[in-house]
């Protein structure tokens, strides 16, 4: 790679650093990566310890492991979960770690193993792992989930290309939708920050009732929301007090839908890439905030078993609405990485619901009683097209349009 | 590689699960291993698996993010050790994990680093480890430590060849001094391990008062045993009930010094890397067991660091005996590495002697009534050479001949 290629990855890691996860003196920072994010852990790191981090601990994953497991591995093996990994989790949400989280994982690793093992493990890992998922949900603590360009995913997404062509590509394309190849990346962050804190203040406001979405694929569909609801985007202040920014890329703002009001059509305009399978073609109805037909024209058996993880896994825990002409979206590519597709496209989840997004949500029971969802799992899939008119409905049933052929219009 | 190195690379794998950890179906596996590891580490995992482990946990260690630590960390952050990691590492131990660690560390990383600060970190990490460091010791789970040639070691090995070279150059050392590059490299260790094993029971049987080496370089030294040493080499039982090889390669037999009756000068025969930096020419004079004269022409002041670590690193913990005509020994090599350089030499360790090397020694009080030595360190130096003759000494005074010329005479 050339010279410029290590200025980029340098300005990237202090990006994470200080805008990501914006880590303060004395701060504590957990890292979990791929083994091939090792070169930029390295500079993440040396950017924390420059900022005065008093412990940098990194995660190392290997996919090749997983793989080894799933295809060598006893039943047992598949489920079994030591009770201390859970613990130390649990014990650094308490001791404030930020966690950055460095997502560059082949969209298709598990594609040949067994769907039913990978169920059973990855609700096994939910459930275990409950308790910090909804401490990060809720800000417990900040975070940031960022990517990088590895050979596995790069190839996915640039098939025609050699291996070395597909990364740099990559990185090119993760560099220009970060921002992080302007010369001053971190200001470039301050001036979009504004623009989605304008439009989150101005939706907040409005407390529609609901959100119809219409699209030229076939979606038709009102999510009611939860009352007391909140928009949310771009950066997020912890309950620490510290204002970060958990997504790099971030066009979206978002909300949480009542889980019992959503009715009609979605239709998927993006494959979705879960448990490292592709789902594509998806159409689902819902009523009365209930998945009640469910198709997908591969990657079925998969949708079906997620939404059978529990009861909330049939309901949507997110709403959120991107432009059509943000960053990524203008790239033209289909990277099979949720944190980068849904960043293209307007999109729902099933699933758990992000308690910040509903007022004093931090308490479950105000949360359930709001409307909000609860459940092992959040998987996002994008609804949204060029072609797509999104209404605000007030409480009275008027209409007020938010977007017109997949841009704002407020 | 060749389709050769490949072959052998998988025998290492199945040795070190079979052989070296001996892992039973049902078992359970704790690999620590460097990130370059990582093809080694996903062949042991498959083997371990396909041997019936329940879990194949995986710690990568990332040696730039050590350096990135000392060079960019704060006072603080070099002296900050959160509690969970050995609480973790304790876990595992009761849980009965087999311990396999997989070396290839840079022997010279930290060598433009202050050196205080390694040695306030080393002591704290010894400190919080002590438990797991004690209860792997004396065998309550059985472990094994083996080596893969990476691109830093294997360039300061053979720093005349390529970084390519080089690092085929040393995989083909370790797959010959580990016997993996034979056809059937289990049965050649059953052949080697009886040998050891029948050095051993001759050698406890004599409880020998002390025992006196003399060599070339100037060593003298009478190493008085503990009150009912035992000998060990080669396979081990753990209190498991597993029989397995803590070392591949192994070549020693060793026990426990008295810590109080070792008299004479000891002149090191290899460097000693220790710490990431290397210690060359040392000569130490211990008088009652203790060292009173300390000197080294290279890396005297981390050598008296080490020494000044508690009372019991200024005490012998082990003694061990190795052939000059070992396999490590006629590669030839200075592999800057004890695992590989001690198979290559007789050798004496400062610090924490093994509980196993002395009857009973599971207590500690039983352990330090015999002589035992206890210690934060266990650091290995060679003293053997070509020339070192070896004597038993008994109760009474009398000589008997063990080594003649670097070889066994019994
Ligand atoms: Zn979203
Ligand atoms: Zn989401
Ligand atoms: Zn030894
Ligand atoms: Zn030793």
């Amino acid at each position: 790679m050339s010279a410029n290629f290590e200025t980029k990855l340098s300005r990237y890691a202090e990006l994470l650093v200080h805008t990501g996860v914006n880590l303060p003196a004395g701060g504590k920072l957990l890292i979990n990566a791929p083994l091939d994010a090792a070169p930029l852990v390295q500079l993440i790191s040396r950017a924390a310890y420059q900022a005065g981090a008093v412990h940098v601990k990194v995660n190392y994953s290997d996919p090749q492991l997983s793989l080894a497991l799933f295809e060598d591995g006893s039943d047992e093996a598949v489920a079994f979960l030591p009770d201390w990994v859970a613990l130390e989790a649990e014990r650094m949400v308490e001791d404030g770690y930020a966690r950055l989280a460095i997502a560059g994982e082949d969209p298709g690793l598990l594609s040949g193993v067994d769907p039913q093992r990978v169920a059973l493990r990855s609700k096994l890992q939910a459930q275990a792992m409950k308790a910090v998922s909804e401490a990060v949900g809720g800000f417990a603590v900040n975070w940031c989930v960022a990517a990088m360009s590895t050979p596995a995913w790069a190839t996915r997404v640039y098939p025609d290309l050699s291996a070395e062509a597909a990364v740099a590509r990559l990185w090119d394309d993760i560099f220009s939708v970060t921002r992080a190849d302007q010369s001053d990346p971190v200001a470039a962050w301050g001036t979009h920050l504004s623009e989605l804190e304008r439009l989150c203040g101005l939706l907040t406001s409005k407390q529609y009732a609901a959100i119809h979405l219409r699209s030229e694929l076939g979606t038709d569909l009102t999510v009611g929301l939860a009352e007391g609801h909140i928009w949310q985007g771009g950066a997020e202040t912890a309950r620490n007090g510290i204002r970060g920014v958990p997504n790099l890329p971030t066009d979206e703002v978002f909300t949480a839908p009542h889980r019992d009001r959503v009715d009609g059509w979605a239709v998927s305009s993006k494959p979705l890439s879960v448990r490292g399978q592709l789902i594509e073609g998806i159409r689902v109805r819902f009523e009365g905030g209930r998945a009640v037909e469910v198709t997908a024209q591969q990657g079925e058996e998969t949708l079906r078993t997620l939404i059978e993880t529990d009861e909330g896994a049939a309901h949507l825990g997110e709403l959120a609405l991107v432009k059509a002409s943000a960053p990524v979206a203008q790239t033209g590519t289909l990277f099979l990485h949720t944190l980068f597709d849904e960043n293209a496209a307007s999109h729902i989840a099933l699933g758990r619901c992000y308690p910040t997004n509903v007022q004093h949500g931090e308490n479950p029971e105000a949360l359930l009683a709001a409307g909000g969802n609860d459940s092992l799992i959040h998987v996002d899939w994008m609804i949204g097209t060029p072609g797509t008119d999104v209404d605000g409905v007030t409480a009275d049933g008027a209409r007020e349009p938010l977007m017109r052929g997949g841009e704002w219009v407020i």
